[in-house]
């Protein structure tokens, strides 16, 4: 268990408690949140980011807008919740988790059988109780099915921060990383940075530290001169959204790492829960690719490192074809190519697992 | 021209003025040295960067020794500029103009036919004065080289800096895009920032902004993304090394940026004057690749961006195989492979031009 959590509802003071993430990894604070408004802010500026954390932190979002409605009926309170809803998905667009865990909560709380505004806020805070145990236990499974592809002595290339902070708990592609750690492979992690908010440097090779798993950061342009020159194993990173055809959108650099792997014949896998599939589109270039302010790029803190007025552009994301993925890992199995087939597999035991649950 | 310089001799101070290209893009710096072993501090420090400009730094360092030597005879000068020499050299690894140009003033200096520490002095300043010379007519030839390679209207991905800051004058691969657009063609330069020391963010974009050439600054990782989603014509990057066989050692993330040119046909060129080919060594295996401060990628600026005690690891260059470069550009042609044939041409040319004007 790590001492830190990413986000929790806090029932005494009906308020969420999260991570300020953009204070780590010099300063660990914990901030919390009233209003749903103030969520949509902090997702918008990633005090809470990771898609699999952006689905709890919208479903608690939903559970403070319903708290703090005045709605005295039903109906009053579900337009509330839908205009909520809205306000918290346009925070960031490329995730899908963020988008289903709205979704989840919504069509819970058009239950017919809530007649009551009561009923239907309990029932929406059950239901984001639900998402984050939901989350953390595929984290956990995920991990767990990964490995059998972890060598027993490995170096990994591990991009972006995919680890506790980026989902409720353990994590996904940083949760392949612990599991395998955790059965007493010997692994080493090449750490990249990641430009431009540098969650590798920040949050990843901090919570490496506190996992006791050997690290060293690199800059994102050195992957390859590793590869070549010392080994790699494998490579493994999040998504935020994976299509149909296996097309994955995940942090800026990871297409680049992809193709950098593909040419050493390095296995590159992408773990992915399957909240974060979204087999709605038929591949990648359906996917919105958020643009984030130039000011990141420009910008490392307080610093700017390029000239006054010098134009700079900051997709958040990129989008890697599924023929560059050796195999997507989800809580249900592993999926490999074709993946119509496979991840529309994987998504069918989920939703089984899931009714029989019911 | 440009209202900037890289390094210049100033013969009423008998001193190197260099500009610190630390403190670039917000302060234009000059600073005057007048000890060679300032210089080689400077060198490490990175004050002065680029390898044609650490082939003239080299070069003026010993004018420096020389001018400031005691010695009252030939042989004793001579063994201080041996010393010298050592010293500089050691400075910088990767990069072989920093030796090339040393020996050629050891070789001058070394001239039986000068008896008296004066004469040696003289015929120091003066070969280093013709390296710097020989740089700047060799970076126009090669961007006029160049000119069949580009498209009239092109994007092209430009990685680290490689301009008149990185030579004595007018640039090399940044040389390649300056001609273009002095011809004429419309440019967009996508410039890689350049992690971890900011080349490009700092130094190539307040180059291209001097120039005005359009262009738009990203972070290393996106330059796949780049390529897949908007369509990129041409990579172009400098190098500090090549190999007899076409192997090329240029600043760390050159090699990713190859892999990733390769796998979507966008061909990638690298800029080196003949100054730069190295054909005492078979191939990359045998060039020594700097090791820095982990400091450089722990850091930005003073804001430490790891957590306290995390371990980082910083090649300062790469190595990209000859097979991932589609021709290697000179002042003396292009030259495709298989390169031990046409880079051996190349510099036969060179040597054959340097002999007539004699």
């Amino acid at each position: 268990m790590t001492d830190y959590f990413t986000l929790k509802w806090i029932a005494e003071q009906g308020v969420i408690r999260m991570l300020d993430q953009r204070r780590l990894p010099h300063q660990t604070i914990y901030v919390d949140y009233s209003d749903y408004r103030e969520v949509a802010i902090a997702i918008k500026e990633m005090v809470i980011r990771g898609a699999p954390a952006l689905g709890a932190a919208g479903a608690y979002g939903l559970a403070l807008a319903a708290a703090r409605s005045r709605a005295a009926e039903a109906a009053g309170l579900r337009a509330e919740l839908e205009a909520a809803a809205a306000l918290l998905c346009a925070a960031r667009p490329t995730a899908v988790n963020l988008g289903w865990g709205l979704d989840r909560v919504l069509r819970r709380a058009a239950d017919p059988a809530l007649l009551m505004p009561d009923s239907i806020r309990n029932a929406i805070l059950d239901e984001a109780h639900a998402i984050a145990a939901e989350d953390a236990r595929a984290n956990r499974q995920l991990g767990l099915n990964a490995l059998p592809l972890i060598p027993n002595s490995a170096t990994i290339v591990h991009h972006c921060n995919t680890g506790t902070l980026a989902c409720v708990d353990y994590g996904t592609a940083l949760g392949v990383i612990r599991a395998a750690h955790e059965h007493g492979k010997r692994l080493h992690v090449l750490v990249d940075e990641t430009r431009p908010r540098l969650q590798g440097a920040r949050l990843t090779a901090w919570e490496l530290q506190q996992l006791g798993i050997p690290h060293t950061v690199i800059v994102d342009g050195a992957s390859g001169h590793f590869m070549r020159t010392r080994g790699v194993d494998l490579c493994v990173v999040g998504c935020d959204r994976v299509a149909a055809n296996g097309d994955a959108a995940n942090k800026i650099g990871t297409y680049n790492l992809a193709l950098v792997a593909q040419a050493h014949s390095v296995p590159f896998y992408v773990a992915a829960p399957t909240s974060t599939l979204d087999l709605s589109l038929p591949n990648g270039e359906a996917i919105k690719i958020e643009e984030r302010e130039p000011r990141e790029v420009t910008h490392v803190g307080s610093e700017q490192i390029t000239p006054e007025g010098a134009a700079a552009a900051n997709p958040a994301f990129d989008v890697t074809p599924a023929r560059h993925i050796t195999a997507i890992i989800t809580e249900m199995g592993v999926a490999y190519p074709p993946y119509e087939q496979s991840l529309a597999e994987m998504v069918a035991r989920a939703e089984a697992q899931r009714q029989a649950r019911q």
